[in-house]
């Protein structure tokens, strides 16, 4: 998969601007904290991973923006530029995660006299967590690789494809290993409404790969589990509760709910940075409203009568019961979720 | 509700173009057999009462076309027409009953001697089943108003309102009495993928009415259900076989599934045209696939790759189990519906 959805090179970062996809897949340059705030609030660079590494970059570019000579003005530089760019989204806890380890990698670089040290220093650590979001991915699909079989049909929703990530994804990156191990498999993608994603992004991304797809509406999902011509459902996640409860793209809990009643497995796939566990369970997940226009003239034209009230959440929160397993880098978790995830965040492994 | 969804003055139908709402509200007139074909199959008219009245005039319009001098011409005429017609859609058993009373009544025009006499009978036929329309919808409302109570949530899909009958509707016949009951509620409108009639019509024609309406994506239902803010679902049917399994726009039966796992009633609406007791389940009523492009680039824009493999089925069928009761002009109809069916198609009444 050679999209690269984040770039930096040369002190330029450049994102795809995925709000043009599928019909033209082009870098634009970011070239200061509001631009990379407005990328992140318009949704060109989306998915929970890939709005924890551009922001981790955007606080670069905000620091450098605010030139700042002394070890207080870089400090005061890179606290307003992380608290700046933390306001662009609230869900996807990866974007905070990402802010908080530029914010302490800062205080460690602010311990170099010269202001180049210093921005070198913190723009190791962007580089550092963009990479190690690509080993993430690759983890990721490794371990879900043997949940999909030969001829299996896979339900996803949105992009949780490379495009959500550095690269190779999560919830695509199970595909995308499935598929190397020589297995041939169909993924329905619901188009995901709004905006879209699942049309735009997933249906382009895995057709890229070579990978069998088929677009549907989000509520053919429904029909084609009860045709049997869906084994699993495979999604990203924007962040999950210690209980497990996990937020995701609005229609996400549906589909969990419909997967139950066919008896058919829902996994999640997310990295350790996904997981909040602060939070006991997903009730206290903060679900971003978006606007109304995004459902009434998303497609060009009006396609609601004017002013008409839109409820437009942009997540929802699947329960962990209707959850089969969480495929992260370091296995797949089961439940109880409490024990799994929190043994993962303590570190304890054994997980699969 | 002042919409007159298909008009029929001096020899002239008309119809309102419902692929031009909510922008433009406008009548064009179907001056012969193939207009009127392609409007249904183009969905210019929809919802299963509204095909059916507008197949009846189509086969006046039909024959009036040929010009039949003799009673042999006009019964190939009314043959010829009719069987036309037949082709346009699949599903909707309504087309096919309009068409079933209209040859009949073709039958019995035919004794005329004058052709004029003859055509004449003919129009009085489509004429009385227009009326007989909105005196079912009119029933199916007072029987289904008191489903609704003062400030409850309802939900429906697609668009079963005054704009897929003559008037007033099925499904939004229930909300139409309830409001004149002086109930006030607030209706959830899901705005039904791809051709967006739930967005487009029925959202337009609630507010036209002074409901209270909200819409949503398709994907936000089960989230509203989660809310607590759904009290009962209210939905048309296109065809309802023996059993009570019932096909409709797609995405219903997902509706339904949602539903029973969140304890919310099922209701469907639908005037005994609708019903078609020589299927004896669900699995026998043919379901229409529609080109991929009103999924990949319904809305003036491509919202997705060239050439990708679309599953666009236009009606599910909810197998009778999920239903709560069918809502018909002669009372509701409950479980066992086998039973309930039966004694409505045999007359039986005694219904509620």
């Amino acid at each position: 998969v050679a999209i690269e959805t984040i770039l930096w090179k040369g002190g330029v970062l450049q994102i795809i601007d995925q709000t043009l996809l599928p019909e033209t897949c082009r870098h634009i340059e970011l070239s200061d904290a509001a631009a990379v705030w407005e990328a992140i609030k318009s949704l060109r660079v989306r998915g929970a991973p890939a709005i924890g590494i551009c922001a981790a970059y955007g606080v670069l570019v905000g620091v450098r923006e605010r030139q700042p000579a002394t070890q207080q003005a870089f400090l005061s530089a890179l606290a307003e530029s992380a608290d700046y760019l933390a306001t662009s989204r609230p869900t996807a806890v990866n974007l905070f995660w990402a802010l908080d380890r530029m914010k302490c990698a800062g205080l460690e670089a602010a311990a170099e006299l010269d202001p180049a040290a210093r921005f070198a220093r913190l723009e190791r650590e962007a580089v550092a967590l963009h990479e190690e979001d690509r080993q993430l991915c690759r983890a990721i699909g490794k371990h879900g690789a043997g949940l999909i079989r030969e001829g299996d049909g896979v339900l996803t929703h949105c992009n949780a494809g490379g495009l959500a990530t550095s690269a190779y994804g999560t919830a695509l990156a199970v595909m995308y290993a499935a598929q190397e191990q020589g297995r041939r498999f169909r993924v329905f993608a619901d188009e995901t409404r709004p905006l879209l994603q699942g049309a735009r992004l997933t249906a382009w991304e895995l057709r890229e790969a070579g990978i069998d797809v088929t677009l549907i509406c989000d509520n053919v999902a429904a029909q084609v589990m009860k045709e049997g011509r869906i084994q699993l459902v495979v999604v990203g996640a924007d962040r999950i509760a210690a209980n497990g409860d996990t937020a995701n793209k609005i229609g996400t809990y549906g589909v969990a709910v419909l997967a139950h009643a066919h008896g058919i497995p829902f996994y999640v796939a997310a990295p350790y940075s996904t997981f909040d566990p602060s939070l006991p369970d997903g009730a206290a997940i903060p679900i971003e409203l978006r606007d109304a226009e995004e459902v009434t003239r998303g497609f060009g034209r009006n396609t609601a009568p004017d002013g008409i009230a839109v409820y437009n959440p942009a997540f929802d929160v699947t329960p962990a019961e209707l959850i089969a397993g969480i495929v992260t880098e370091q296995g797949v978790l089961r439940a109880p979720f409490g024990e799994s995830i929190g043994g993962m965040c303590r570190g304890e492994g054994g997980v699969l």
